[in-house]
């Protein structure tokens, strides 16, 4: 690799100036796609992770794929950062504004262009909501199988951004393994498209380069992404469990047995005692953890695989098993996981929802590590976790008109992803890097590691202008973080290595 | 993205002396590990593509990661050239020596590392062949999916390098779905690990990248692959069809109905005729295509699901349909899918397997356009086809020893890749680009694409050493083709719009 430039510093410390910009773009838009004044780009200061605000200068909401490329060079020419911006539900601030820089909103992207049912394909705006797309395949019996919590709001753009995932990615794959092709306009504003309607693309997949890149390479025009059938039916198998260990067990016994759930949550005991007084969903409030598990396809199928399911929990040791008796209940179930982080907004004024992996093994020793730091850092969390995929979910509480809770909940979230890290995991599952865990890149991935990001970076846009300072640290921010890379499993990281 | 340079085209016009370049790797390497007559280094002239061939003028055979370390850096001081080769399977020439370059065997890599029943993993080398995985893996009841036709001879390394599919990809994945990580020594010869156990590693895909990367952007030296359990039964349903359109529509209907199977191959009425006297397979001489679709999972599930296939291709019209009764049958009706290839040597001095994919409404259109091509080419052409994903294998017959047939046979490969990328597919499905397909890359990629893949080729192998001359055309050369590049299904392709 070359030595590393540092391009995302490269903006931080010039002032800016908004009217040679905004006389730029005025004569590429039409002046109702341009925002300047504060009233109008303050709901553009923040995403999801709402800890973490910058007042855009500028906002622009192009609505046509020419209207992109013209801001694109716009803004290559003046040298002005760009940060694209989907629905604003992400939550790593990955579509954080920044303060010298024009935020790009796709939201007037919201056409779907194209269902074929034969193909089972639809072509669509990146500015189309997750649920939108499920609802249009609707009629023929097809829909889209990745559903973030969010997908009632959350952009498809926005999708391919962070490559999320959702509760059904365990059996039918992440945004990556749903989309097909994407359009791309590049910081030179060329249109290039990746990936095609027939499966795997020759050379470099550069779909799968770009799908998760958190706007760091281009800005998306437009995404074919795959529709599937719509299973004849669903259950969902809800197990209690008297510890954490014993459910995890559970899930590894499933999983061995060769079944692929169609959703496979766990829920620990204070994440099941924050919900249920909301929900009402029926949860075992005398439970140490509870599992949710799906069964989907035909009647039969499900019937024989739920069994089997009852079965490898009646083994494990299930305190209480309940099978979802019609849709209604089914969906019951997963109004308690779903509304998990509403749930926490109800007992807490503030809540900060982490998002690390794990080998499954490791499950109870990380839960108990977590209960351990809220005596360290004073504050509750609740877990829930994608088990199937070894995504664990922390949600810490915290107020933030407490003055030092903001900064206790942003260290105890920091030790969570760096324990993730330790035991052979990542610091995040399907909400990406964005602004929020660039500190704890510098934990996950070795100098070299890091310099083959900004080389591929560098590659796709040189002046480094797209969603800069985000996602990959220089070295010399790892330096001043002060931590260590260490290595899948190797217990190399001083601070966490007691527990 | 920058303006275009021409690594590929860097190397070829000087001349070679090995003498300095051996004398440095003998400084790093022990004596056994090189070689450099040409009785020892004849063997590598070729890798399954057999009609491209060049003498390697040095061939190394390191034995530790330190030594392919030290061989990159020789190299990459020396300015030579770096193919790497796995079992020398591949069929694109992707393995095909540099006359010029040294040769990197990973024969000697050849360890299964770690094979961990309970987080369902394996750790191997990358000379390990792929069938000796799932062997492996066999006492755990786990095995590896990804399963190429070649797979008791060719390579993980040679795997993760094209990408490789077989016919269980439908339902399990490619080589990048079944990947966890791969431990990369880059041509500076530094080491990056890519991915993680965990699902979804943080920051930008590189792993996904460097999966089917052809050897452009490093070597691996270890790879963790995901292991799955073995189903407990499985099942193949055989059915003929009248013609290749309803069998078509049958693979479509299948799909429709929500099954995955495990396996969904087609074989044309010249490809069954051909199989049919040398394998004894039972399959249908009389029919016009035959389908092969496998079911797996638990008895049950598998009875169940055999019964909805029949079902649906009785409906769409089959001939005869037939289900495997035990499991020495199921590998019967295999057998003669498995040996198509070889089969086609039986009948034909020569054979060339093309690999290209099309959207799968367009397969009769495809296919009657290759018969076609045949009167035109006067080569006779035998169509496979994993028909779920939609990739054709045409095995065009050929006589080398007659003068212009290897032209012609070349002519007639060439086109129909056109023609699927014309109707919306892509010039390979799972064999990669390697020497073969790169002309083919300039009709299936615009400019701003082409130096895409350049710039990320660029970001990791500034100096163009390694595997050059392959798999991304510079627009030189595309101008020299002089063949245009047309965007799915648009028909802006001259010479084949007459199909």
């Amino acid at each position: 690799m070359n030595s590393l430039v540092e391009p995302n510093l490269r903006h931080t410390e010039q002032s800016f100036s908004a009217s040679p910009v905004l006389d730029a773009l005025h004569s590429v838009l039409p002046t109702h796609c341009i925002l300047h004044r504060e009233e109008d780009t303050r709901p553009y200061e923040c995403d999801g992770l709402s800890l973490y605000r910058a007042l855009p200068p500028i906002v622009v909401l192009p609505e046509t794929e020419e209207q992109v490329i013209a801001v694109m060079r716009v803004c290559k020419r003046l040298s002005v950062p760009i940060v694209a911006r989907g629905a604003g539900t992400g939550l790593s601030g990955g579509a954080m504004p920044h303060a010298q820089g024009v935020l790009l909103g796709l939201a007037k992207f919201n056409r779907i262009r194209r269902v074929d049912p034969v193909s089972a394909t639809a072509v669509v705006e990146p500015g189309v909501r997750n649920l939108a797309i499920s609802e249009a395949a609707a009629p023929h019996g097809l829909y889209y199988a990745p559903d973030p919590s969010s997908q009632i709001a959350c952009s498809i753009g926005g999708n391919v951004a962070e490559n999320s995932g959702g509760v059904h990615c365990l059996k039918y794959g992440l945004t990556v393994h749903n989309v097909l092709r994407v359009r791309v306009v590049t910081v030179d504003g060329e249109v290039v498209e990746l990936g095609s309607e027939a499966p795997d693309a020759p050379g470099l997949d550069l779909l799968a380069l770009f799908i998760g890149s958190e706007g760091m390479l281009g800005v998306v025009t437009e995404i074919t992404v795959k529709l599937i059938p719509k299973p004849a039916c669903a259950q969902v198998v809800m197990a209690s469990f008297s510890s954490v260990e014993t459910a995890g067990q559970a899930v590894t016994d499933v999983i061995a047995a060769g079944i692929i759930p169609a959703g496979l949550e766990m829920m620990d005991r204070r994440a099941v005692q924050m919900v249920e007084p909301f929900v009402k969903a029926g949860y075992d409030m005398a439970a140490q953890a509870i599992l949710l598990c799906e069964s989907d396809g035909t009647v039969e199928e499900v019937a024989h695989e739920v069994e089997r399911m009852e079965a490898i929990f009646g083994q494990a040791g299930a305190t209480r098993l309940q099978v979802s008796r019609d849709e209604a209940e089914r969906l019951l179930f997963w109004a308690g996981r779903k509304n998990a982080f509403p749930a926490a907004g109800r007992i807490s004024p503030d809540y900060y929802c982490m998002d690390g992996t794990i080998p499954r093994r490791h499950l109870a020793r990380v839960l108990g590590a977590i209960e351990q730091m809220e005596d360290e850092f004073e504050l509750r969390c609740a877990n829930v976790f994608h088990a199937g995929d070894g995504n664990l979910h922390p949600l810490i509480l915290f107020d933030s008109n407490k003055p030092d809770e903001v900064e206790r909940a942003e260290k105890f979230g920091a030790a969570i992803l760096e324990l993730c890290v330790q035991v052979g995991g990542t610091l995040t599952g399907e909400h990406g890097v964005g602004m929020e865990k660039i500190n704890q890149m510098c934990v996950q991935f070795s100098r070299d590691e890091l310099e083959a990001f900004l080389a591929v970076k560098r590659a796709f846009d040189p002046p480094g202008l797209l969603n800069p300072e985000k996602v990959i640290p220089t070295l010399a921010r790892c330096a001043e973080y002060g931590k260590m890379h260490v290595h899948g499993g190797e217990l190399r990281f001083p601070d966490l290595s007691r527990f």
